[in-house]
Parts: structure tokens; sequence; C-alpha cells
């Protein structure tokens, strides 16, 4: 049977090293067209690694054409020219490999999931920043120390431990003084959304932003609650809308609105909380899901800071922070709604484990969470440096503005293009790059400005960014 | 500072120990009354232990009566007579610790949750009984193993390895042929009824068993369905008052339904079937929350079963059978409905974390959930032939039936007495044991059954066993 090394492996991961090494297998012929490669199982056994590492390798191998599998019988190495090696597979019978339109493009290294070479419309973190170490560690240590504790159910709103270190980091960061009690932990904020509207009530009428954050209003319709889609001005979200159509919750991104990109200003946010003191069932949903990646200059005080009322819902997760696979997110009720919440809503269980909220709490406490941040921000602005370089050394500039880069994790492109978005695009992603227009995150399509996009860097590699940047050159050339 | 070695700590955790260690001093006057203990945080960081630890140990201390605290100055230890530990502590100030209604009960060392000598009202598992060593090895084992898929995000009903792994333990256990697909992972099964009713509808009428399990109809109401109770006879639910209150919805538990314990025959299964079949928009929720419990004969084969119309939802939890701080449940979909929730429900994130996903998947595919689920049907059938014996051998049999004992982990206890229900738990708990009623699980109080009571033992030790009956028939005699 093939057999590899993995005395070389460098800072490859264990899937990419094995797909390379076979990959220049086949291109060398050292494995013959047409010879059967070992069963997913079976080499895996002899490698001493798992199945799902060497089937990340052969769906690799195979989205790029070197490989194919017949099935039932397994999987076989295509008769590649070398020197053209992202040609199609050849080989009969019924060809899972067989995939022209695929093959010129890489399958995303990171994540396996799509065939770009790069994808703008993706708000993933990148794989690499994932504080792996620290994290193990301390996920062990949990299991360690606390051991019974582990099986102690935590409250409906969560492990202590976990709120009291939120509240202590969001009195050090945010300046918020904010009593454990009030921190609810949830599930991922889609979770929160919906625990949310159970809250309020379903009868109420929720405004969401237009352009927006698709789940935000998918979640709290699902929900069967009441959505209004107010549109935005330059500032933010249109105060005078909210009130003309009777808005009582308002869903709103203030440090960073996804897509727009757009901070909203001191006045405006003056204005927000003025509206929402005019009556007593008005509240306002902060989301700040990325307010931690504000780039340049000095963190923008929330909304939850000035709000002497206590009227403010602040929403905030460790999708971005930590990542989304470790579902964690968390919401601080306005005390006045805490009655309410212990009544109406504390039969619930907290949704997440009991280890998971123990590890997450340690993080923060001991000082992991701050510095795994001040890296990620020092990491991104570089990333972003590098994409605006790379588009402005690219000669882009006299037909592409960039906006509002500072905050957040995305900045938008905007473009002079005889086309529409959609023609943009899809010609784009047949070349290999995602990337989504403003204008798609509209509810009403038909206020939505156009030849604008959405630049989300967070999960490419160098290689994506230059690489994705010439093919979108080329692109907007081609018109 | 107080130092204590943990050389000798023998079977302990670190926090029994520590209260151990900290109880002897006081009561041999090591620690002099009213002197001050370390405070949590130094007292953790002398011993090298966490803060948590420390807390729980003073928690305890605190509940017992050996130590007070002073808001804002500390911890000091109890000036207690040492013949009589149990006395109320007895100092100055705004004392936290002076609370003499518990301090005659130890707390359940278990749990730190409350002050009873047992409680049978407490559904909780045995904390000895959880797979402590094979779950840390098998979470570090995918710590390792997985690295990156522990970042890519699993489709909204769940990582496949997960899926697969439940089907095949289905089709080996319960002889169902479920495809993955119809696999659906929720954070708990409180999760899982919530979008069971964004899935079906909220406008539909939902049904739910009169007596049962309050979280079902709260999490439904709070979901905003339209909740009908439904009354039980001998064979289960009632198919007679489903059909007259026009009932689409129904949620029902036929393997041992809580708090009756009883279990549905095979002729009122067939009716309920034939109930479901009469009309395209009924469904039947099947909870078959604790059936992995059955402890004599051969297990009930599931209403899923004998679906062959494909219209039961089937839903089951790892809260039991694992942990219910891991947060793990499933529900397997009708493959009508998979059309329909993939196009309304597939936008929501998988709400458990990967890790835990990866790590259940291991334990049921290495075989581990198998062996666990035997080893513990086998204690908790120990557990319940030692509480029956004890009831037995301490005379109650004259004034006591035992009832529906053999399957999940309750059974019914029939009395004689000439009280309420309420007269005689509240005396009961007075006494240190926390017993619920049966009618006290009704929606409609005036249809009860009275003298019927719900004995929990999953959770108990032996000392708790033998303890409790004690008090329990000194309970009884006392009328």
């Amino acid at each position: 049977m093939l057999t590899y090394s993995f005395a070389d492996i460098g800072s490859d991961s264990l899937y990419e090293y094995l797909y390379k090494c076979i990959k220049n297998d086949i291109i060398s012929r050292k494995i013959k067209p047409g010879e059967k490669l070992p069963s997913k199982r079976s080499f895996a056994k002899n490698l001493g690694i798992s199945v799902i590492t060497v089937e990340n390798a052969y769906d690799q191998l195979m989205g790029e054409g070197y490989i194919y599998s017949i099935e039932k019988k397994g999987y076989y190495a295509s008769d590649i020219n070398a020197d053209h090696v992202n040609g199609a597979a050849e080989a009969g019978g019924d060809i899972e490999g067989r995939r022209p339109e695929a093959s010129s493009r890489a399958l995303n290294e990171e994540t396996g999931e799509n065939a770009y070479v790069a994808d703008y419309s993706s708000n993933r973190i990148n794989i690499h920043q994932f504080p792996f170490t620290v994290w193990s560690k301390l996920l062990r240590e949990c299991l360690a120390d606390y051991r019974e504790e582990l099986l102690i159910k935590s409250p409906a709103g969560g492990a202590r431990v976990l709120r009291e270190a939120i509240a202590n980091h969001l009195k050090a960061f945010r300046d918020l003084d904010i009593d454990p009690e009030q921190i609810i932990i949830g599930a991922g904020t889609e979770y929160l959304y919906s625990q949310i509207v159970q809250l309020l009530g379903r009868d109420k009428i929720y405004g969401v932003e237009d352009p927006g954050f698709p789940k935000t209003s998918q979640v709290y319709s699902a929900s069967g609650a009441n959505v209004r889609y107010i549109p935005l001005d330059n500032e933010g979200i249109d105060v005078e809308e909210l009130e003309r159509v009777g808005v009582q919750v308002a869903h709103i991104s203030p440090a960073h609105q996804f897509p727009t990109g757009r901070v909203t200003p001191i006045s405006r946010r003056y204005e927000l909380l003025r509206w929402a003191y005019h009556s007593d069932d008005r509240y306002i949903i902060e989301d700040d899901y990325d307010s931690e990646f504000r780039l340049t200059g000095r963190p923008i005080p929330t909304l939850k800071r000035i709000d002497i009322n206590d009227r403010v819902i602040y929403l905030n997760t460790f999708s971005k922070s930590i990542a989304n696979t470790v579902r964690v997110s968390y919401m601080v009720l306005p005390k006045t709604l805490l009655e309410e919440y212990n009544r109406k809503m504390s039969f619930y269980s907290c949704p997440v484990p009991s280890i998971i909220q123990l590890t997450v709490a340690r993080f923060i406490s001991d000082g992991y969470f701050e510095k795994h941040i001040n890296r990620l921000r020092s990491f991104y602005r570089k990333q972003r440096n590098l994409i605006i370089e790379e588009m402005r050394s690219s000669g882009m500039d006299s037909y592409a503005r960039i906006k509002e880069e500072d905050a957040g994790l995305h900045f938008l492109l905007d473009l002079d293009i005889p086309c529409t978005d959609k023609e943009f695009t899809d010609l784009l992603g047949d070349r290999g790059v995602k990337m989504c227009a403003v204008s798609e995150y509209y509810h009403r399509p038909d206020e939505a400005s156009m030849h604008e996009f959405v630049v989300n860097y967070s999960s490419l590699s160098e290689e994506q960014i230059k690489l994705s940047v010439k093919l979108l050159n080329e692109t907007i050339l081609q018109f």
C-alpha cells in the first residue's frame, strides 16, 4: 500500500500534506493513471491518521480532477496531462470526479466547503487564527478541574462563572456596568433572537435594517414576530420611518452595519434613544456582532453605554472572536426586563454545554481573550491593508472605490461597471471568486444601491487575496 | 494562611476534600469561632486549585452552618457547639450563613443545589455514573484528530458523522431504517420542541398529555403554539379526545409516560396511528426520553417502527444516557417533511458546538454508548430494587403500593394517607425529602388522581435511599 512519512509536514495540516504527496505522485506518474488508491479506511489505518483526514485529501484531489471515484468500487488516479494538471479527469464508468466546471478552481483549502479560489461572501474567520493550542489546553484543564461541576445544570441564563467573566470583560473593554444576572448565554445569536421574541412578545412590531443581515429577519419571522424592513440613510436606520410604521423593537448594528459597513454617529444614536424613550414598550436590540474589530482609531462606545433609561438589549457573540462552531453568544437584558425574563423564560435550560461555558469563561478570565482579540485585530489589519494595496497596485483605482474599511471585517467596493450586479457577480463567480452585491441584501430591491459589493476578507489567505484581486480586475476589464 | 495537603485526597473531589478539612478544623477548634477564612481567590492561589473549588467548599460549609459570610468583608468560622454541629451559626451582622431552616439537612453533596436529604423529584442522573474517563479521553482525541474540522460549520441538521452514528444506533437498537438526513440535532429537546412549532406551524393545535412533563407545554406555549391538554386513560392519551378537540399534532411518550409511568399498549398505538393517518395535517411527536431504561423484559418497539405512513416525528435525548449538561438531543423527521424543513429551517446554524457533536459521534460509533447504557441499566435496576426492598422491609406494604416500576427511571407510590397531597409533601419536605405528587403535574387539577407520588431514584446514593425511606415511613406514620 501507498505510504507517506509525515516527517516533513512543516506547517501544513495533515490533510493538506497528504493531498500534496498524492498529487505529486500522480503528476510524476509514480501513481499510474487508472491505478486504484487505497480505501479511505485502510489508508487511514495504515498511516495512523483519521478517516476524515484521508477523506478530505481525496475530496480535494477529486475536486481538482487528480482522482476519480467509481461508485461502490473506489478511487482511481486520473490520466492527467502533467503540463495541464487542472484538466478534467478522463475515465469511464459512473465517475463522480468528472467535474470540469469545478476543475479550474482550487478547493477552498481552509474549509473544503466550496470550489472557489476565494469567497468574498464568507464571514468565516481565518482558520489558522483559531487559538487552537490555548483552547485545547483550557478545555483539558476544565475537564480535569471541574469534574462534578460539569454535571451541574446551570440556570437558564448560563453558568455564573461565564456571566461574571463577561460582565468583567464588558466593564474593562466597553465601560459597561452590568450585573452578571443581566447576562443571558445563548447557543449563537439566532437562539437569542428567538428568545427575545418570546420575551418581548410576537405581537410587537420588530424593525430590522434594510439592507441587513438576512438571518435576523429570518429568525424573527420564523419565531412568529411581526417584521418590518426599515431603510437606512447615511447615518444608519431611519428614525422617522421607525416612528411612521409603528416599530416597537428596533434591531440595529450601530457599530458596523452589515452589509453597508456604516457606523452610526453619536447624533443618530441619541436620536434612536429618544425614539425608544418615547414609549414604554419600545426597545432597541444593539447587535454588536463584530465591534471588536474596529481596525483604526478608538473603539466606538456602545449605545448601551449611553442608555440612561435602560431600554437597550445589548447582543454579542464569540463567533468571530473565538469561532462560530463554538456556538456561544450572549445578551445583556435591561434590569427592568429581568423580572419578566425570570417569570417567563427561566424554565428553559441553558443550551450551551457546561464544558464549553466553563472553557470560554476561563479563556476570558485568564486574559487569553484580550490577547487573542489584539492579535486578531493586528492580523486582520494586515489582511485589509494587503487586499487594499493589491487593489490599488492592480490599477483598479480609476474604476473602483473602497469604502467603510475601518470597522469590522468587511468593506465595500464601488465599481464603475456597465452591467447589472448579477451579471458581474456571475461572471466573477465563473472565474472563481464569489462576491455578493449589497443589492442582494435588500428586502426592497427597487431601492437598492447599485454596483456596491461586499468584500469579506477575514477567511482569505495571502495567496487567495493576490489571485482573487487579479481575477477581479480581469473581470472588470472584460466589460 | 490556612494550608492543606491534598496527598490523602483518596476518591474525594477537590471541593469535598477541602470542605471536610475545613469542617474538621472548625469542629476541633483549630479554626477559632469568628476567625476569618482566607478570601476565595487567595486561598485558591495558595492551594493551587481553582476559585470555583474553594467557592463550592465555602458554599457547602455555609449551607451547613459551619461558616458565615459578612457582605463585602468575607467568610468567618461559626461558633459551633461541636456536639451539635448542625446547629445554626451564631454571629452578628448581615449574615448570609444563618439559615437555621436548612441547617438540619445535609447539602445534597452530588449537586450542591439543594438542601434535602433526598430529592425524589429530580430526574438528574447519578453523577458517579457519568462516564468521565471515556468522555474526557474522546474529547481530547477529537481535539487532536479533527483540528480543522472543528472549525467547519455543520449543516442546520448537525454534523454528518453524528447523524450517521445515530442512524446506525437506531438501526441496531430500535430496528429503525433512518436516512441520516432525516436526523436533526438540537441543543436539548426544548430547542427541538420550538423547531417543531416553527416547522409544522404555530397555527396548528398541539395536544399534550395531562398530566405531563411541564416543559413540553411550556415551550410549545412560549413558541406561540395553540396547546390543548388531553387526558390520559390507563392506556395512554385519549384518542377520542384528540379527535374531539381537533388536535393536529399529538405530543406523547408511549414508552414511558411522565409522570404516570404508563406504557402505551400496542392496540392504542395502532389507534393513535389510525388517528394520525386520518388527515394529512396530523403528526405524532413520539418523545422517547428515557426508553433506554426499560429495566425488565424486552425493549418496547417504538411507534415510529410501525409508522408505515411516515407521520411520526421521533424525539430522543442524551440527557439521561450521557448527561443533560452535554445538551444534545435529536429528532427524526418523516421523509415527507424533509423538503419543508430544508426550505423553512435550513438557514439555522446547528446550535451544538462541533467538538461536542464529534465527541458524541465517537462515543456512539466506538461502542462506548452501548456499553454505557448497559452498565447504567444494571446500575439503575439495582437502585430500583434497593429502594423497593427498603420500602417493603420498612413495613410500608400495608399502606403503600408501588406501581409502574419496570420502565424508565421513576415509579409511582400510591399511599393511604388521610390528608391532601400537599399537606403530605410539605411535611415530608420539612423532614428532608422532596417528593412531588402526580396531581401537581395536572393542568386540570380537578381531574387529578390523588395520593399518587412520583419517585425518581436515578440521582440517589445508597445512603440517601435508606435514610429517605426511613423518613418517608415516619412521615406516613405521623398521620
